[in-house]
């Protein structure tokens, strides 16, 4: 059987099994945003994400420096869906012998900016030749409480702090090739080469999430997450989900379902939390609510459609 | 210019200037064998090594649950030359999407295989589709004490915690796929294949030694590291290099000059040492002496001959 057979979620599954944990020390392992250990009273967050030309960036149409940049946030919105902040990380570089200097060092700079931006360290790293460009980030992190993707409870609200299908509208615009760009477009296609994870929500988070997950695979998809993983029904409601005009004027000139954006659309790390709390915070956005139940939902006008989970597979 | 003109270690050397630390818990950052943190007082060690196919290992000559432990052992061997042991780790795995499942499954099993021997665990990680398998895997540690390539001082002796040699013996030998071998080629090539790490050198290690490296490059590359980073003549005693009666075998056999072995087979993931003290324990061999100076030297029969510095290039 291939790999590809099992796909990406199948084959964890079986690797997984083969590796069992064992360690008081470890408090969550797999199947979360970050793995966590307890180190001295401390609740250290492990993360990686590899990232393969081709395949999560295309050389011909992105900027090597945006490509650093979004090596780094791409981690640390995962570090952040689990409530935390980062601290450190770790390269491993698998790069062309033939690849030009220049693309390495302008990457390189793009992590740098953001680790600035962040507020953290790249501290140590590793580096071998390979066929095609390979940039794989393990980041260290550091939370309060542990924020999973498997504690929503029923009762609880659902809320974003972001917009959603930005993202995947800036990818179709770069992938137009086109000549010119409208400013809006512009703007959408930044969502998807240099997205900003907001690490503000930080405190928000500690105070007042329960289940939390970044949305990478796509609103839809994310929730599923939250939903299979807590064993609850979660609703989203049509009308709440925000629609950013920029993807509002995408999808008017381009004769697009805005909703195929704000519920489809992958790598918004844009951060997707369950919360008892009736918050009203400023970029909050209260999205939905969650039942008793199992599945995800969209309420529209007082109609319940049960959601197809459909999000992007890695393999 | 392209990267491989550069270098590993020109490019290293070039992208860490790009990325300075500026962290007060940064013990130790690039350029030793792990990076090192406090976490609440713990001096915690994080090394990774990516591996990638066709450079690191082939599938046709090395069995997928050998490359899996291998892959657990040279991270280990990095927390060793640091002083510590290993603690926790993620993954990265790149797959082509047609590889077989057996294939990682297998992979899996050879890592649960040095899981269970090293006595850690496997807490995360993440795949992606790749044209080569690429296994990345991240290493966190913990020591008491941080042992650096860069703190031999002169007067010290330098040890050795097994022999060295073995490995490349082995590598040579499997590429010549023969149908039969003898038991100590056999031996050889499991050197190379499944490469033991003497944890248990942890506590003498932790006692005594000052400058710490694993031979991963080949002795006279690994020493070199440890005598151009401790600006300290090294100088290895040639009658003392302990000579495996395997390699010896080998060397006759095959009409081969031990000593290229000896001193520039890499992959040994042997643990090489400095300590101003007079040491005398089972299988730790004194093979030589720190003095003022640079550079590193072989005692042949009261001569000193310079040894030209060259090991495995990963770029």
């Amino acid at each position: 059987m291939k790999v590809s057979e099992l796909g990406e979620f199948g084959l964890i599954d079986r690797l997984t099994k083969i590796v069992p944990i064992n360690d008081k020390d470890v408090v969550v392992g797999y199947g979360d945003d970050c793995s966590c250990v307890n180190i001295n009273g401390k609740l250290i967050l492990f993360t990686n994400d590899i990232q393969v030309e081709n395949r999560h960036f295309l050389k011909s149409l992105q900027s090597p420096r945006d490509i650093g940049w979004k090596l780094i946030s791409v981690n640390v919105s995962d570090v952040l869906s689990c409530g935390g902040i980062p601290k450190w990380s770790q390269i491993s570089l698998g790069l062309p012998k033939e690849l030009d200097y220049s693309f390495i060092e302008n990457v390189y700079k793009g992590i740098k900016e953001a680790l600035d931006f962040y507020r953290f360290s790249l501290i140590g790293g590793n580096i071998s030749s390979s066929s095609e460009i390979i940039l794989d980030l393990f980041l260290v992190g550091e939370t309060e409480r542990f924020l999973s993707r498997s504690s929503a409870k029923e009762g609880e609200f659902l809320y974003i702090n972001g917009y959603t299908g930005l993202s995947r509208a800036g990818l179709e615009l770069l992938m137009m090739r086109k000549k010119t760009y409208e400013d809006f477009e512009k703007r959408l296609i930044k969502a998807f080469t240099r997205p900003v994870v907001k690490l503000d929500t930080t405190k928000l988070l500690q105070r007042s999430a329960n289940a939390c997950i970044d949305i990478s695979d796509g609103l839809v998809a994310d929730l599923g997450h939250i939903a299979f993983q807590s064993n609850v029904k979660t609703i989203l409601v049509k009308e709440k989900i925000p629609v950013h005009p920029d993807l509002e004027a995408f999808c008017k000139k381009y004769k697009k379902d805005p909703y195929d954006y704000l519920l489809y659309g992958g790598e918004d790390y844009v951060i997707l939390f369950s919360s008892e709390k009736d918050l009203e915070e400023k970029d909050i956005f209260k999205i939905g609510f969650v039942e008793k139940g199992r599945g995800v939902y969209l309420l529209d006008d007082k109609k319940e459609i049960e959601l197809e989970i459909k999000g992007f597979e890695h393999l």
